[in-house]
């Protein structure tokens, strides 16, 4: 077959100079910083110079251009990759002085590419999958909005390069297996397939045969010559062509290029050396000195931005002209509907008034259901836990191989693929996603979790049975740990709710938060109402408040989140009758909401009374809230398998223990 | 090919008549207890008996007989199969009691199987995908066994029976991908294709082939009915000659019995219901009434014990003729030598006399040339990261395809799969593993080490580069919030030793802890010598000590961990020097012994004046120490890539910040 493959013809140098580019940026550097990662960049160079040169649709000058093309580097501690490109494209911010503050504090040249840092990352990479994982998000949300806006408006590829960590990690089965599944044809892997790892020879630990693995996952595969340009622009140019997946196997040699070094580990994570640089320079004929470009090269590399321009060009007129064009820019922008804010308040009216007692993972259904019809961004899903998650609504639709019209994805049993694709969701834009699992498996997503909150994207987590209020399913599927584990990561929302009113206020913040991603921590087991009568305020909003306040002077002040508020109101009305104690309640359902406000209020919501937090989960963290004076109720084991009555019970998580605890209190403040 | 299988020739009743006792127990239970996961149980009841009737050698009379096939129930939530099993055969605390005590609190039926509840769960089950990952670390840990004891003490299979969402989740690719590259030809799993999942047909996530997805990996595999008792006895009997670990793919019937229900998701998890029950009883021929199994049923199943016993009798005869006979039950007892706590106390008063200053990571290097050297019990490895964990000491040699007499093991790219590699080899008993990785990727190991923790296993994790001290790889690479995540995790030891005489204190005290496994949190940085004078105490068994005490009384507290030590030192010099703060500090290595010691042996360590506690991590958790009168200096945010000096001075933990919040502090509480 006769393929037409066409070099950027306005480029004077070859691709082998343009590659020897990022390898002596790559080299200088990682020198000049005395860190980094040069085997990969050096490597690789060829194929991402093939890639960049002949197929990549980006614009520098408006790098998040709606239908770009995506690029990940999935295996981001070749940074220095991306930045060498970035540079010689002619990214604005990416002048030569960021490549000479590589890893320097306050750089956009960080070890690991790292989302907001430099126009055109466009992910965080570095914990290895995750670009990959991230990038199937991309992917399925590429075809939901073509889906949508038609392919006059949507119609981009995502390319990743990925290492041989990305495809050892369990990631990257839960993400191939989703995308094969998919039919993602638009989704490209490019594999550094150098057969190196850090500990040596990949050989010492796999005999995996990637190839086989990625076509029983339902992928197209090829073999490459990683160095050689034509065999590289072929089979880019055949995947592109796939209705599958493709994954590009791409032989190449680690640290090419270096005469004494390639081909092994001592080249993947330190700087060459003067005397290997030297070689290295003398090898590839790269007469120039540190951080200077040939000008032939140079110009070479800019005119793949000339490419990108007049693609911008042509679809910002395909825009211009669309009627499709406000609801496709309402769509980026991800802003909600302006009504939503009293949709909320008529639903939290409503079910005060109706004193709806349900679940808050049913409750979560409900909210969702205005939700999911006020907005056409949303974008539900579950971890193959649909009926016990509650994530789904009428008439969302599911998406499908080659049915990308729905907006419910079924994500199979992978907490960790769903986290990493919501992700990726995200960060395309055009939609806002959501995805539901039980809490204690917010173990398997950790990962993927930890990059929402540091690439302040809004994805919103779903996380129902989420306590021994399980019950039977045992100490397995109760949650004691993760609550702390939560809250102690930087940048993300934890709300607890304790009825149907709360669990409403959680989504409406958890929507509204744009930078900062939520989980919902949501019950199994029916709970009360507890709020007594309809505020247009949220009050969740200030992250915790006293729901009901002492009748007169406090004893005591008694803290809960979630399923455990119940128990301190029956335990404040127990206080009240059985010992004239006065105590009141106060709701947390979000600590760091109430971690922002100021120490004034704080103090007027939690008192001075002494305090006894309630909460059926870890003590750690809620020292903060107690005080030397206070006191908690909660777990301090794993759990057990048995009616979560029996449990609440046989773990003194209880009314009665509240009450003796206060009176223990009380005594010991007396005395 | 004419394969010789001879069913159970005891056996009065059928092979079908021992499944459906399974589905009878099973419906049984679940009903009673209102609550749990019939579907599997009974599609899988042909597949288990003929395993169990056939193949296993296990003993109920002596169910932890080192030389006893392992069983593992990986899709654990068909935990009815094994207690049924285990109750049929005649595991002496299974009576049938028992099953009707089925997820009620104390009773052995747990949820799901939990190791230490019953004889024979040879491990928890329930996430799903660990109990697969596990059983590759016994089949590892029989190998290893194997190799230095002999064929004649050692020689048994490990097999695993696994559902769908076993192998979608992505711990199953870390395994597969080590088991295949290992030749693990003894172990055998047994996978439930039943195509359906909890949200419907596995049609809806996946699209994989999962026996060319195995075959990939380095698998033998084989598709059989999982109703024939023939086909799945064949498919057994061949995988058990492959040297390659076999997937036999069971193609079976989701509640294989229940007229209306199998096949469907209706059945994976709820009750049938009376009625239900009664037409299945009818399709089944199952005359008898709850919880009645009939004689001949009773004693085909029974019998499966005396083959058992009469393994084991063999196996004990060659026990106690081997002159190896010591050295075996000493490895199973799994006790160090006598003379090591002298080797320990000799390291360290040396390295105090040294006044040797290095990393943590290297000090543990060092320290384990020390218990490699006494014990040969101890099995090393790293996620590729031999020489950044220094996991690796001389001699331990690598285990690789065919040569298990190595004790160095490297797991790959695959944090997940290491950890759960690791709880099955602890629980197979004859080594103590230890791993390393980065901290940060506690997140990627996090489910499994959990279950370290749940099944109280002596697993002892080497977590290096463990804040932002690891300087330029950034914020992906740096932990805050793992501290506190492991830190509240019920049952798990977490050190962040301050120099080589803490690590060496931390790693004794990991080793002799039996029943609670340990996380070793490492500096990537040099860290001087804190200990001044060599002790015959391990002063870290008691998680908190003074370092150093106030000149006087005190005026402030400085307690830290880790490498911010070495910064509350400089702190108290200064206070002392500029401005005559009298300041004591107190070194916390572990938290968790700390939390064990009495009341007042913890205050008089923390004092009564300020406290103030530095911790290069989140705050969360450290209210518990500081009170309210305390401060905190350490991590709000994520980290940032630079060199770690530059981070320490960006983030403020310095010691000037210290002394500047003491003085806060002491004027706050003169005013």
């Amino acid at each position: 077959m006769n393929i037409q493959v066409e070099p950027n013809i306005e480029a004077a140098a070859s691709e082998r100079d343009m590659a020897n580019a990022i390898r002596a940026l790559t080299m200088d550097a990682v020198q000049n910083a005395n860190s980094g990662h040069p085997g990969m960049p050096m490597g690789m160079a060829d194929v991402a110079t093939v890639l960049f040169n002949r197929f990549i649709k980006i614009d520098p000058a408006k790098s998040d251009w709606p239908d770009r093309d995506r690029f990940v580097l999935s295996a981001g501690h070749g940074s220095m990759l991306q930045y060498a490109i970035h540079h010689l494209i002619g990214y604005p911010d990416m002048p030569i002085e960021e490549l000479k503050r590589f890893r320097q504090l306050g750089s956009r040249t960080a070890g690991h590419p790292e989302y907001g840092h430099a126009l055109g990352i466009e992910t965080t990479t570095g914990p290895l999958g995750q670009g990959l994982a991230t990038a199937v998000g991309m992917a399925i949300a590429e075809r939901m909005m073509a889906a949508r806006f038609g392919p006059k408006l949507v119609d981009h590829h995502t390319y990743v390069i990925a290492g041989d960590g990305c495809l050892q990690e369990g990631i990257s089965h839960e993400a191939i297996d989703l995308a094969g599944h998919l039919n993602l044809g638009k989704l490209i892997v490019l594999w550094d397939d150098n057969r190196i790892s850090i500990d040596g020879p990949t050989s010492l630990s796999t005999s995996m045969s990637q190839p086989a693995r990625f076509k029983a996952a339902g992928w197209e595969v090829r073999i490459v010559d990683g160095h050689d340009t034509s065999d590289i622009a072929q089979a880019i140019e055949k995947a592109r062509k796939s209705r599958k997946p493709s994954l590009i196997a791409c032989r190449t040699v680690i640290g090419r290029g270096a005469p004494n070094m390639e081909g092994s580990e001592k080249i993947h994570g330190a700087p060459l050396g003067a005397d290997e640089i030297s070689a290295t320079r003398a090898n590839i004929s790269w007469a120039d000195e540190s951080f200077v470009i040939p000008e032939n090269v140079a110009c070479a590399w800019r005119s793949i931005a000339i490419r990108g321009r007049r693609a911008r060009s042509a679809w910002q007129a395909r825009l211009g002209s669309s009627r499709r064009r406000k609801g496709f820019e309402a769509a980026i922008a991800g802003g909600l509907p302006r009504n939503i804010g009293r949709n909320f308040s008529a639903f939290r009216k409503r079910h005060v008034e109706e004193a709806t007692e349900v679940a808050t993972r049913k409750a979560s259904e409900m909210v969702l259901g205005v939700i999911n019809a006020a907005t056409k961004l949303t974008v539900g899903g579950s971890a193959d836990l649909t009926h016990s998650n509650l994530t789904v609504t009428e008439g969302l639709g599911s998406v499908a191989p080659r049915h990308f019209k729905g907006r419910y994805i079924h994500y199979g049993i992978r907490e960790h693929g769903m986290a990493a694709a919501m992700n990726g969701m995200a960060l395309h834009g055009g939609v806002i996603p959501y995805g539901g699992t039980f809490l204690v498996f917010s173990d398997y997503a950790r990962g993927a979790m930890r990059l929402s909150a540091l690439m302040e994207q809004r994805v919103i987590y779903v996380m129902t049975h989420d306590s021994i209020g399980l019950g039977e399913d045992g100490p397995t599927h109760q949650p004691v740990e993760h609550l702390a584990m939560l809250r102690a990561t930087p940048n993300l929302n934890v709300f607890r709710p304790a009825d149907i009113i709360e669990t409403a206020e959680a989504w409406e913040l958890a929507l509204a938060s744009e930078k900062t991603p939520s989980v919902l921590v949501l019950s199994r087991q029916g709970l009360p109402m507890l709020r007594e009568a309809h505020t247009r305020e949220n009050r969740s909003t200030r992250g915790a408040y006293i729901l009901r306040e002492a009748m007169g002077e406090r004893d005591v002040t008694l803290i809960a989140t979630g399923s455990e508020v119940e128990i301190a109101k029956a335990a404040a009305d127990k206080l009240m009758t059985e010992s004239s104690v006065r105590a009141a309640i106060v709701s947390m359902p979000c600590w760091e909401l109430f971690e922002k406000q100021s120490e004034d209020h704080r103090r007027s919501v939690l008192g001075n009374a002494p305090r006894i937090a309630i909460e059926a989960a870890a003590r750690l963290g809620w020292d903060r809230w107690t005080g030397d004076n206070g006191a908690f109720i909660g777990m301090s084991s794993f759990g057990a398998s048995a009616p979560a009555d029996d449990l609440y019970k046989h773990f003194g998580i209880t009314a009665d223990a509240v009450c003796s605890k206060a009176r223990d209190l009380l005594r010991g403040a007396a005395s």
